[in-house]
């Protein structure tokens, strides 16, 4: 796979002359900065961006790694024998119409897989856009797209990820759509030895070899989490998924169960998928379910563990040493407990030393051995907010590592823009993402 | 409920000294530009912002429609025997410390409602920021939040949504929190005759009159979308509620089985909540289940419709006549059908006639009779995307009235600007909000 993932050289046959339109793989690669060699293919064209372009992939003098096939279906079949003749073994095939269109394209599918078969190559697609890595400056995607170092790899059956998800970059990204000869395990088992992968995520239509899936599943999911989605649990969406991939869709509820039983993370929604992505990829680990809050609302803190319960995350009962702690802060009458209502400390302070009364609760309750994660709920804005991230990094370089995630209200995004800290929307959010943290977690370290 | 929500004059009792930090309330009314009188109550100072100060509500001469509350519970009953001396009907207890708190607080609030209703008052609280009017620039909440004149009025238990929910501003706020004599009805029936909220909201951790709830809900239902979440469902959930708004919290069943009885919208979090209130307020009703989808990626249409299948919602087929309209556009294996693949279309024109191609498509399915709404889902960015809005509004004028919803990847944000279109960052939230619309508007135009 890595001839896919990581190739020094690429053709790219049937490459457009238009440019500037975002629709040209040999101007993106150039954009992208690949470093390696480019070779247009086109007879119409003598050169495409100062490259030379070759009538044929025959006419190529040096060695390829890789082709990316974009010609109409019908010229599919002769460009394959081509590339076989050339030596080359990972082969593309972008174009469309084959097992998801109609029976002749079924047949055309079945034949190019035996001549890839009979010559050693290797085929992602066909239908596709193929692949993608952001540690290589590579893709063979000829629609355009941003590319972020997030270590992030996906296995999918769409193309809807090249734009990555809502809030997370993808860094490397294997496009399988028909899944005609690459499949689920082989980029399963890509994604087990790569160091510069640290969660790995799969969409799923439909998988053909179920067993194999599942040994090399169980694999990698033992080395980092894998979180998976089924897509095509319903009758319509299976209908449009046949259209579509050409899947063996079968029941969402088998499909569930399986990915349970290699112990992936099962998710529901693309938002659900991002949300544990993020977590598990920004957060360490949970030691237990024990949840402290910080909180400007408590009916933020009633939704937040409505929404816990499924996951098996509690409130914590943080210790007397804390309490001594931070009594002072609080107004004469108002409990010192978890959850912590900031509104009744502010009452009493003021919100100009917020930041000096904020820093001294987190630091007191992220050195509480009765707290395993601390949530902080802000759905408006305060002045110190932009001060946030910085804050929450230096207490948790000074005492320990363990999750810190806000709920923080429309402005949230930007300051979201601090790698040490995670925000969510949604009191809802918070808790599901930390669920997932929390589950995965406790299968890593069974208690002792 | 008029004096609460549009009071010509306010006293605010204790209101602080300090300015500057975010926390008086007299600051912000005049920041929010509020027309009517305000009188601060503060034994210590002369004057506040360039406005007299009054020792008592006792010592302001002109009649008061409104008092806000801010002193300690210690001090609460002789200030509310004050105002009802002064002759005020509508007060708002911000102060905390009653039944959420201990048996003492309990016996406070029971004493006080006793006072009130003696004197012919109304109480909003205690424990609460109180009401919010964008129209009318007023608040009572002693913390700062911006307001927007969006038509959807809320009656929560939580002073959470006073900085609205996720892309989505409130105009008009009762908080009751502990709710101890104004109630969900009281709200409700403010909002049944108020021709400024288009869109109702109920956020209920539990309600006492549960019968006359249900007869008022009922009634303002029949007007106008009411959209309610029972918090509090969980164990956990109703303890915190226990020590938040001494709420007598219930079962989540029994009080979903309520609001479906009532004809009210049901969701369970705050991001189901903001995404059916902006489907029911920015989009026109559906006369049907049938939606059309234009797609960039038809792994996208399996997401959505896996999504759609618990709404009833169903693909369209589109018209005949649509088909033929349309059919040049395609690739000439290609299908013409719903859902409609602009991948292959834009592969046969190049992006350059985007705009004109996807004005074509757009008219062609707003005009045939077959098809109840479209969704257009777009998770990369094209160059055409900033036009996306004044295109939408131009063909929503010429060809009547279908909503028309857009899943619109990282940058979807800019493009939501415009108030013609509607847009969510995932295929899921866009089948949950159609699927509240489409829900409600059965509802209120069954079959013939």
């Amino acid at each position: 796979m890595k001839l896919f993932m990581e190739p020094d050289s690429v053709a790219i046959i049937g490459v457009p002359r238009q440019t500037g339109q975002g629709i040209n793989l040999v101007e993106h690669l150039l954009d992208h900065g690949y470093s390696g060699r480019i070779y247009p293919v086109n007879p119409n064209i003598p050169e495409l961006l100062g490259l030379k372009a070759y009538p044929s992939i025959l006419d190529v003098p040096e060695a390829v790694d890789l082709a990316v096939v974009l010609t109409h279906r019908s010229n599919v079949l002769s460009v394959v024998a081509d590339c076989i003749k050339k030596g080359i073994r990972a082969l593309v095939v972008s174009a469309g119409g084959f097992a998801e269109l109609d029976s002749d394209g079924r047949n055309l599918q079945a034949e190019m897989v035996d001549l890839a078969r009979g010559g050693g190559a290797r085929i992602v697609g066909p239908n596709t856009f193929g692949v993608s890595n952001a540690f290589h400056n590579f893709t063979s995607a000829f629609a355009r797209f941003q590319m972020k170092r997030v270590p992030v790899g996906m296995v999918c059956q769409s193309g809807l990820f090249f734009a990555g998800l809502p809030g997370l970059g993808l860094g490397k990204i294997f496009d399988l759509v028909n899944a005609c000869d690459v499949d689920f395990a082989d980029a399963l088992e890509y994604y087990e030895q790569d160091e510069q992968v640290r969660v790995v995520l799969l969409h799923m239509e439909g998988v053909r070899d179920g067993r194999r899936f599942m040994e090399v599943a169980r694999r990698v999911a033992a080395r980092k989490p894998v979180i998976a989605l089924k897509a095509a649990t319903t009758d319509e969406g299976s209908r449009v998924a046949g259209s579509h991939s050409a899947s063996l869709t079968g029941s969402g509820d088998v499909y569930r169960a399986m990915f349970r039983s290699c112990d992936l993370i099962t998710v529901d929604s693309l938002g659900e998928m991002a949300d544990a992505a993020t977590a598990l990829l920004r957060l360490p680990q949970m030691s237990g379910p024990r949840v402290a809050v910080m909180t400007f609302t408590m009916g933020g803190v009633v939704l937040f563990m409505d929404a816990c319960q499924r996951w098996g995350l509690e409130l914590a009962v943080i210790s007397s040493e804390t309490i001594a702690r931070i009594k002072s802060l609080f107004l004469d009458w108002a409990p010192v407990e978890n959850p912590v209502d900031l509104g009744s400390v502010f009452a009493l302070s003021g919100q100009s030393q917020g930041e000096e009364i904020f820093t001294t609760l987190l630091g007191s309750l992220l050195q509480d051995p009765n707290v395993d994660a601390i949530v902080f709920m802000c759905p408006t804005i305060l002045p110190f907010l932009s001060d946030y991230p910085r804050i929450v990094a230096d207490l948790r370089a000074r005492y320990g590592d363990k999750p810190v995630v806000s709920w923080i209200g429309e402005d949230g995004a930007d300051v979201a823009g601090g790698d040490s800290v995670v925000v969510f929307d949604s009191p809802e959010r918070v808790a599901r993402a930390l669920g997932h943290l929390w589950q995965y977690s406790r299968r890593q370290a069974p208690a002792a």
